[in-house]
This record gives structure tokens, sequence and C-alpha cells, in this order.
């Protein structure tokens, strides 16, 4: 059984390489594991070689100590990988395959997964619907910024790549099909993007940019991306979108600039609970800043997608309601504007299989946009620390030093 | 010209039936007319004999003082009526049409209108998209508890009732085509209620009893409606619903004891903004109550439909959060469970025409379910008394005594 | 191991009740098995004893002799059973459990699977996507007209039902869930029926009585039957359809009578290859004569739902075309009315859990409307016969007596 | 009141430029105008001088003689002008308004037309839903290859451009909005195209062409244009089609060397009924050869689009059956893959708007890719000749020589 190493989370703002057991098939106790989920088997899964792994903004809300993350966490949830080695219940997928890892878990055989509904998967989590690897109360599944990773129900979880020699070629495109592309895309779908639309995206992170990609790619006319961060806004204008500096104050004012009028077809919220405010306020923690201002500048009719995360509990927020995840939103312009509203985590099965293909027929630089940078295992604490720090960039680890040659 | 009478706002708490002009084919001044709109060619318009013209909860709004309505503002949205006169450009319908009217006036030749949209017209209303006959801030729409009303761009707006014999045999049930049932409708559909599912309604007023029989029309297994008001209830169980008193404390525990688990499939908030507290809370305005209970009640991966109003300013409201509509709401609970939440007005036209095949072929007693009681004009006032009192009633009001021998 | 028994196909009209091998988690070679399926492991499979087991109208091609279904083919694949055994591989499904199979053979883990085309699964029948029980080329699963039967990949093929005495209750009415149900409902929603259409459905077979009996789940305001047959047109007016003779001629003039308008919003094909003519060619094979028929009835901007079954190849056809299943077809008619067609095998497992809860929760009487009359496993063959004749029943198999008290 | 000049149709293979009566508010008599609407008030219409009318292959089908056109129709439905007059009842078009004409005349007042299914509106064509400017059997409405032509309904109708000074530098893009652009548009989103999908589209002529370009708008991986026309397949290719030459045998297998598997996930008929065989049969008429194609060659679960013209006569077809519309179609085959399809005239106002705004901001470039190539008036009919040829063009008539400037 080979060594294994992984990043660990270590305490607030601190995060280690450390190693941990290969994997098995059979759940483990372990930091974070729900009881119920102690000793599960997993005839049904397969143990990868991670060959790419990304760290995530979600990942930053634990490592900011803004959750109850248990330390000795092994994190990750952005996983691409070949196939080691199957359970003995495994009947489609071969080791050797080159496969992308949704990052939501799901077990395929519920009534949710039946529906599509992969992001709140009935049997993986024992406290919730829904589960991801490497995460706070998600059931305890071991994350993936690591050598190597087990995927449960793979037959039903894994995307494999048609053709290793062609997806080795795009593999830091194909990278971001774990997350971060399908959850841009989630939020463009659900807030009804569609060709020739005007888009709003809140956010120029990397799912903020991944959004803005994604809105390309359904054929908006116009994509304006909103941030703080400057270096972030300029990496949003290399490929096209139209930007907001919202310390500058009201984006209906500056969307006018851009548009002719102060609103948007379509409005995606790329940030979530730890938004800032606008203008003056744009250095201070505004929890609902970004919901108020997508209900305002979404047109009469519009739909808002909410692919940022939004918390049942912030024990580190600045007021009491806002502890319980209690938010002060101004619903009743939404309503004035019939808007409708989408949430929680993208089902990303329901859309890598097309994204892949238009990753590989060259429609789509994700990579690209996102700024994705390759950084070796024992990089990832830095990765973290830069990314903390608002970098304009999507880290991916390569823990085998597989990436060497791949450029975006 | 004929003479006219009509119900007309005159403080909180306050309407009288007074003489008012007979309408002409010129939208003029008056009590809440936008002076945009002051003076505006009304060609396209039909006059119509009032036959019947329902109170509604949101006209309670105004009459309670929730709103800055104007005195003198003629009241009424829900208007069912025959063609007396139509304008130089009415081409299809014809004087003797008896007609249902949408609450919503839209003109039918603006984008929201082309794409069904007809609760935000962009035409209609000089403040915003959207409007309302004889309502606050909608444009200056006289209103329609009258004995004569005019509706503009009628071509586009009228529903006509392919029969008068087989229409009026069931006018009662066709007078709630205007509002309360296509209302009820579309908080169902936009919940995700089909054949099978269960569905939780708060509130058992008019719309919410309109959304009951409209899941059952839709094929709901189970409709649970819950309320504060034991004659509501007791309406509710008349035609099968279950039944949560939420005096009685936790909606989900309740639901459990129907359901055998805490959650629906549906949810519709048949309530809005002026929400009283559960439990212990009863008697106090809670104005997020019904939006944080629907999303505990909902499953994961549900919708809610939101008919219920919420506005963008409450004088009225207890905090100074709710006087400008910024609610405490728990979205990172609808975020952990993916939700999505439609708002807004109910476009009428999407699904009048189909609720009026429905009711022609006996296959909805709408009327019935939501105890629709007919009166004569002049008891109009005691109409709007016993209804803010919480009478499990619908009431009708009948300008010509058409209704005589209407009954449910 | 117990003994089996099952219904097996000894050439052109002729179907006999013979011993059988009981069922293994191995696919073994038989009569019709494709050989690529020979020998395939099936730990992931459930063995159920038989509670019900029915005859289905598509049964009833092979028998006639109109497809290359080999002798010694074990017939059925509407199976509800109680589960007696699993394979290692199943981790939800347990012995005891209660359950209804979908006639549609589905993997779980495939692209089709994941996006709920379980009708057309890529991984289940060699020869091409799409795969039922005890069916000629569809790979050679072993049909369920038996004692016992087997189930592949039971985890997710399988609906368990929630109480089994609930379900025992109403057991006749579940046992539609495994085919005709869905399969109308499918026709139904495809065909665009919602609250308040007219819908027209050729056919009054079980499957024409299923999409009758969707069609009021679904809210349709006037479900109108077609059919040769008088006892089962008799059949489809006891629970309220309005019914059209087509013998006696042209369907567009007898839907006028019942509309006053010749066309309806919707329109079902439950009928397939198997069509006669109308009017005066009612006694003679007209394959297409459905299809136009549906075409000329539906109104512009419509939609028809084809459940019925059109053939590749038909062998005993009336002339070359038809052998090769083309039907001249006056697609320019549709073309000109811009209607839309959805053809194909029912995808049962989008449907089935959601029309279980109507039937459990008494909102739909499926077994009563399709007539379910109850045979023992012995008088399978005289149930061919008479269905074969046009008999107004759904012939229910009861091969272990555990139906004796199931009433409609 | 100014001269005015048209397109006439004078019989088979043979249009003339004539002099024809200035556009009035009246429909008068003339050739092919429908009784029922001889003498038809339009104070709803608007005048308009034609900035750009394009010749459609559908007009070819009247000037082949294929059709029942009366000598003397004046043609052309794709219109493209600057509003000169507008009718009493006309409220929100002005004079001065550069717009686009959707081809399918529509009431805005109709059960279809608030629906959106603006191409099978009611009122305006006596003899069956759906109308169009200069067409056979479609009311009388007279065509717009003229200098000056009238739109009734102008309101409703009538897309403006935003910006007169950013239209007229787009001009000959925006001239495609009126039919082929909306037309190949509304083929592929019926065919279910989505971002990564592969398309094959049957047709390189200006219809295939836009559905090409529409499907890289909606993010296609993969676009395969079949033809037998060499320049047209050239045309394909040179923005990033991959095309197959059909005279070259079985699409399916030239699809094989593109994809590496035979089939597609989506395709469009963009031929109809005047398709000619594949193979040796390439220089024959083969009215089903598309649409046999079509089902062969998409993947099972896939959807079909089919602009294509079908007809309900075509007294000039080759065979009896055809004579009425009526094609020998292996629709068995399309069922065994669940295949569904859309056939009709395209609702173009569903799209237009979006498509205008693609078009403004760059992202389309359509014009380009259907080779638009500009005409005068007089020389119309070189223009219907060589188009008829299969010149690979585009042909935009430039009445007032106001596109002098305008370059793809």
């Amino acid at each position: 059984m080979p060594a294994n190493r992984a990043v660990v989370y270590r305490g607030p703002g601190h995060v280690e390489v450390e190693s941990v057991e290969y994997p098995t098939f059979e759940l483990k106790d372990g930091p974070g594991v729900n009881p119920a989920n102690v000793g599960r088997q997993l005839p049904h899964a397969a143990i990868l070689k991670v060959v790419a792994t990304n760290i995530c903004g979600s990942d930053q809300h634990m490592v900011r100590g803004r959750t109850t993350a248990p330390e000795g966490l092994a994190l990750g949830h952005e996983i691409t990988g070949e196939v080691v080695e199957t359970g003995r219940d495994v009947e489609f997928v071969k080791a050797g395959d080159l496969v992308s890892v949704p990052f939501n878990i799901a077990c395929g055989r519920c009534r949710n997964c039946k529906e599509g509904k992969t992001g709140v998967c009935l049997n993986v989590n024992p406290d919730r619907p829904g589960s991801a690897y490497g995460y706070v109360d998600m059931g305890g599944w071991v994350g993936g910024q690591a050598e190597y990773a087990l995927v449960p129900y793979a037959d039903w979880n894994l995307l494999t790549f048609p053709d290793r020699d062609r997806a080795m070629a795009k593999i830091l495109d194909l990278a971001m099909l774990a997350d971060i592309f399908p959850t841009g895309f989630h939020g463009c779908v659900t807030a009804g993007v569609q060709p020739g639309t005007s888009v709003y995206i809140a956010g120029a992170g990397p799912v903020g940019l991944a959004a803005a990609t994604s809105a390309f790619l359904l054929g908006a006319s116009v994509v304006i991306v909103a941030d703080l961060q400057q270096d972030r806004l300029a990496q949003a204008r290399s490929f096209g979108c139209e930007t907001i500096d919202v310390a500058q104050g009201d984006p209906a004012e500056q969307i006018a600039q851009v548009l002719g009028e102060p609103e948007v077809d379509c409005a995606v919220d790329a940030v979530g609970f730890e938004a800032r405010g606008h203008g003056a306020d744009a250095q201070t923690e505004r929890p609902a800043t970004v919901l108020n201002t997508v209900m305002n500048v979404t047109r009469a009719g519009g739909a808002v997608g909410i692919p940022g995360l939004y918390v049942t509990g912030d024990p580190g927020a600045g007021d009491e309601a806002a502890k319980i995840g209690s938010l002060s939103i101004r619903l009743g312009l939404g309503w004035a504007k019939s808007l409708s509203f989408t949430t929680g985590q993208c089902p990303v099965m329901k859309y890598n299989r097309y994204l892949m293909e238009a990753i590989l027929h060259d429609r789509t630089p994700i990579a690209r946009n996102v700024n994705a940078t390759v950084i070796p295992l024992d990089r990832a604490p830095e990765g973290y620390t830069e990314f903390d720090r608002g970098a304009a960039r999507k880290y991916v680890i390569d823990p085998h030093g597989m990436l060497g040659s791949a450029s975006v």
C-alpha cells in the first residue's frame, strides 16, 4: 500500500501537508467523520491517484475559522484523477481511466439522485441531504487535496474522459469540472442566461469568473462582473467582461453606464454570506449586500442564481441574527419585480459531461479565464494564503508532478 | 351616460359606496392617478357593466392604513362583467360579451407582455413595471368595485366566456378567475405541485384556499393548510385538506403527524408580510415567519411559491428594517436545501383560460371551496369589516343584482 | 432453492405455464438471450417473489407472431413483488420490501440513466439502447410472469412501497405502476395535458384507459377516448370519459359534437402500429391511421404523445414499406399546425414514485378504471386469449394467491 | 402618395419587378387575397420604407411552381424597414423607428399569440392558423420585396432597434432577424442544442447556415452540416462547421469519421420536403430522406428540430402519396430511440429581441456566415435565379440604396 499525503486543517489560518492513511474500501473514524458513517463499507468505491486538486473559496470558509471544522480534517473537494483500484462492485469504471469527480457525493440510488438532484443526495450524509469531500458537517468523507483519494459509488459519480491524451492536453481546463465550472454554469442557467441576455455577476473570484465564462458559452451579449479586488476585475476584463468596482458606489449606476439602463436580464450571486458592503461600506462585512443588490439590478420578471454559499450558522458573524444565518433581505423589492431565486450546491453531474465536451472541442478556455495556477502539493499552504489575500488565481495542486507541461 | 357608484377608500378602516364618474375612454385625474397617466387616451378600452367584483385581501392592506393609498381611491381589482361599449380600436371583443378581467393591467405590446409576463407590463404604470385596478402606486387605474368599470387594451386583457348561459350558471366560480384562483394556482405551479406531491400552504384566506383547490386540481396527494383562524381551517377541511393550527406550535411537527415526516414536497406562502408568529408568538406580527417556516418544511431540492404579498415599504411596520421592507430571513437554511423561490404577482393571463375550462367542465368547485358569499354593492363596507375580522368567506359584490340566483 | 413456474411463448397464438429455473445472480443462456449478456454477473440484483404480474398489450405483439420472439421465451415485464434475496452489492433494498419494478431495465450508471432517460439505458441491451423483461430483442432478461423473478441493479430500479399493509390494501392499483399507468401518464405529459385542457386518446385498451385516468389526474377538462370496441368504450365512459367509435367515421366530426369544435388541445396515440382504419376501413390494418388522425384533431401549436408502440421492422405487415417500419404519414399536416411529437418507451422511474403517492392517498382509481382482473398463474393462457379478443380488462396474474382479497 | 415597386410572381420560374400600389390602411383585393380579408381595416398597421428585404428558400417553392401561388402575387416576407407612417391605433411604434418585421403575421390578441405561438395566430388567415407576407394560402397579406410595405398590428409585430446608428452599422446582420436567424435558432432550440452538444444540420442553404450559426451561439461543441452543394459546404466550413457531402453516401458513416461514433446529440432538418436522396440517389427527389436520416443519426433520447418546410399538398410531387403531403417515414426507428420532434414555422417574436442583442454586441456574425449579398431591387429576378441554382449566398434586396456601405 503506497504512502499518502494530504492538506490538513490545523486551526484558523493554518493548513499543513501531512502523511495520512492510504484510502481503503471502508470509511474509518477520523476528524469530522459522522459516527453513523464510521465503518461504512465501500465496495462501490474507486481509489484515485490524484492528478489535479484545486483550492476552493469554500475551503477558505473553514480555514478562516468561520465554521466548526475540526482540526485534522483533510481538505479538498475538487478532484481529478486516475483510477488505480476499484471495489468489487464497480462495473463500468476501470483502472487507468482518467476521471473527474463531482464535488457532490451522491449515492445514485435515492429519490433525489434519481431526479438528478445530486447536490442533496439522501444517503451519504447522516446529518442532512447533500455532501462533499473534506468538508465540515458533510458526513466525514475524506478530502482530496492529497496524493490518493477515494470516491464512493464510483460508477455513478465518476465522469470518464473519453481519450487520455486529449484529456491530458486539456487537463487544467478539465480540472475545473469538479466544481467551479459547473457551479458557475449552474448559477447562469438558473439565472436564465441564454443567447442575447445581459448578465450581472457579483464576485470575480474563481466561481464568478467561471460564471462569466459560462455566460459567454451560453451566448450572453454582455457580461458585467463586480468585485472589490482590482486584480480580479482585470482578470475578468481579460476575456471580454465589463467590470464594476463596487467600492466606487452603487452597482446600478455603473451598470447604467455600460448598458444605458440600470438593470440586467439575469444576475448571479457568486459571493455568498461573506460579502462586504458597497461604496463606503466596502471594507465592512455585510452579508446581505449582494442579495439586495442583485434584486435591485435584475429586471422585472428576471431570475437570480445564487451559487454563492449561505450558511445555516456562522459563529463568527458580526451580529446575532447572522450567527444563525438570518440576513436582513429586502424581499419586497424582489417580490415587486416578480423575481425568482435558485439557491444551493450545483448538481455537478447535470452539467459536467457537456462542459467536458465544450472543453475538449476548444469552445471555452475556462482554465485561462480563471487563471489556473499549478502548485506542488507541498506549496498548498502558500496557495491557501495567497488565495485568501485575493490573488486573481485558481490554485491547482499537482500532487504527482503530472501537470508539469500543462499550461493554460 | 348612466350613473355609476363605487367602493371608495376614506381612510384607515373606512370605505364607503359613493357616486363616481361613469368610465370614459380617457384616464382622467383623480386620487392616486399618476400625473404621467392623466389624459391618457384609451381607444383600446372596453367599458363593462360589472357582474361580480370581489373583495381581496390585498385591498385590506390599503384599508388597514398600511399603505400610502390616498383617500378617495376607488377600490377593486377582481372584476367580471359584461361589455357594454368598446373603444374604436377594439377589434375582437364585442358588446354583450361576458368577460373576466385579469387584475394585472397589461398593454399586450411590450417586451414583458410578449413573454407572457403580464404582471410586470412596462407600459401601464409610470412608476414601475406592473399595475392593477384601484390600487395604490399602480398608475391610477380606477377600481372596479363599482357598477361600471373600464378595461384598457381590451382585446388583450379580456377573457371572453364562450357561452353566456353556461357562464352565468357558474358565475361565482368564474368570478374567481380575476385574481385568487390563478394566483393560488400560480403559487402551486411555481412550487412544483404535480400529481402525487405533498403540499404545505401557509394561510387559509381566500388565496390559500384557492391554492389548496389548485393543488387538488394539479393532482396533489396531500394538501396541508396552515392558519390561526379556526373557521378558515374548518373551511379547508371541508374539501379534503389536512390542517394545521400554527398557534399550537411548530408546523414541522404537525406535518410529521400527518405525513410521518416533517417535510413536504412543495410549499406556498399565501400570507405575505402581514404574517404573525407561530406558537406563543401567534398574536404578534412577524413578517418573516412564513418565509422561514416554508424553508424549514420544504424538502431538499423542492420549491416555494410566494404569491403572498411582500412590499418595498411598510410605514406601519413594527421595526425600522421592516418599514423599508427588509426582513430577517434564514436564507442559509434554504440554501442548504437547494430550494428555489418564485415571487410576485401572478400573470393571470397565463392560466385563466385553462382554469375557465376546468370550471365550465365541473372539475374544480372553487367558489364553494373559498366560500364565495354574494353581497350587494351597498353592503361592501360590511364585507370589508367582516373579512378583516377573519371571516372564512370570499365576498363577491353584486352591483346589479345579477347574481341573485347564483349559488356555489 | 424453490421451484419456479412462468408463462412461456410457444409460437404464434400459444403460451404455456411451464417450470423454469429459479433466478440466480447470473444471466444464463436461454431463448432470446443476447450472447453478449450470457454469463453476466448480477451481484446488484434482487430476487422477487412475484405478487402481481400483468399481461400487456405489447406482449400480444409477440404472441400474435408479429415479431421474431423465439419459442421458449418467458414473458412478462409488469412485475410487483416482495424481495426475497438481494445480491451482495445491494445496499438499500432489503428482503421483505414490497416493490414495484419499472418495465424498463436500467443500469443507473450510464449517461442516459443519469439524465433520467431510463427507457434508453446504454448498458443493459447489447443490441441497442433500452431494454425490458421477457421481451424480444431486448437483451434476454427473463420475463416476470412467473412465481419468482430477478431484477438487476435493484437499488436503482426498485421502488419500495413505504408501508406493507397500506400497499397490500391498494395492491391492484400499485401493480399498474410497473408499466401502463406511467406509460399512459407519460403520453399525457408529453402531449401537454394540464388543468383545463381537452384531450383525445386514441385507443381504449389498458394503456389508453391509463392515459385517460392520467389525464383526469392532471386536471384535464374533457377526456375523449376513441376505439372500435364497444366494451372498451363503455369502460371509458364508466369513469367520465367521452367516447368515440371510430368505426362510425371521422373522429374530427365526432369531437366537434362533444366540444363544439373539431380539435383538442392534446392528443395521445395509445394504439401504435397495429392500428386499423377509421370508418369503412375499420376492419383493415392501417398502421399510420392513428398518427394521421391525431395530427388532424390536435389544435395548432399543440403536442402529441405517442406511447403506442411503433416498430423498426414488422415481418407480418401488409405491405413492403410497413415491413421495414415505414409508414405513410401526412407530416405536412402536422408541420402546418406546428405540432410536436414525443415517441418511445416511458421512462417509468420519472413518474412511478409520484403516482404511487397519488394511489396511496386515494386520488386515482387506476385499477378500477382499467378493470384490473385477477387470474391465477395457471389461467394466464386464457388471459392472453381473452385480452387478444378485446376484453375490456387488464389481466393481473396472481402467482402466489396473494391477491385473493384484493379488489379494485 | 409615393410610387411603389415590388417583386411579383409571374408564373413558374418567372418573377418581375413591377409598379404596385402604395400601402394603405385597408387590405384590398388582389392576387391571392382571401375574400374574407378583402376590405379589412388596418388602423393598427404601420407603413415601412423597406431598408432590406431578403429572398427566402420558401419563396422558391412558389417560384418553382410547386404551389398554387397565383400570378401577380407580390412576394417577400423578410422585411427590415423604417416606419414612415402609423395607423391611428398604433401607440408605441413611431415614425422614424428602424424595425425588424417577423415573417409571421400575428394579431397579438388571440389565444395563440398570448401563449407566444405567433406562428399559428388565429386571427390573420381565414383559412387556417398562421400567416406570412406575400405567401400563397396565407390570407393575402401583400409581400415585402418592395419599396414600401405594410405591417398590421404594428405595436405587437415590430421589433424596434434601440439605436439607429448602431443598427445601421449592423444592418445586414439585423436583416436576418426577420426569418432565417430565428428560424435556424428555433430549429436548434427545439433539437435541444445547449453548450457541449454535437449537432447535425441537414442542409447548408441559408436556414441551415443560420442554424449552424445558432448552434455555435448556443455553445455546441461540434456542428456538422450536410448538403450536396460544394459551395454551400465550403461556406459552412468557413466558420468552423464540419461538413458532410451526402452525395458521397451514408451520413452516419461520415459522422462517425468526425465524432468517432455515428450519432449526434441533436439534429435539425433545414431542408424540408424538396429533399433529394443520399449517395446514389442524390439527384432524385426523396421527400422523406432527411427525416429518415435525422432519426438514424440522432442518439437515443435526443430531439429533432424541423424548421424545414413540409407541405399539406404538393401538386408537383413525384408520387401520389407525396401529392397529398404523405411521406414514407420510418417512425418506428425514431420510436425505438425515444426521439421527440418539433415542426412548424418559427415563432419569430420568441427569439428576435435576444438575437438582436447578440448581433448588436458582436456575438454572432450571422450575415457573414450566410454570405449575405446585397442586390438592388431591379436585380431581384437574377437573385432568384442564382439562388435557385444553389448559390451559397443569401440575397438581400436593397430597394432604396440604403445598404450601399453595408458590408458583412
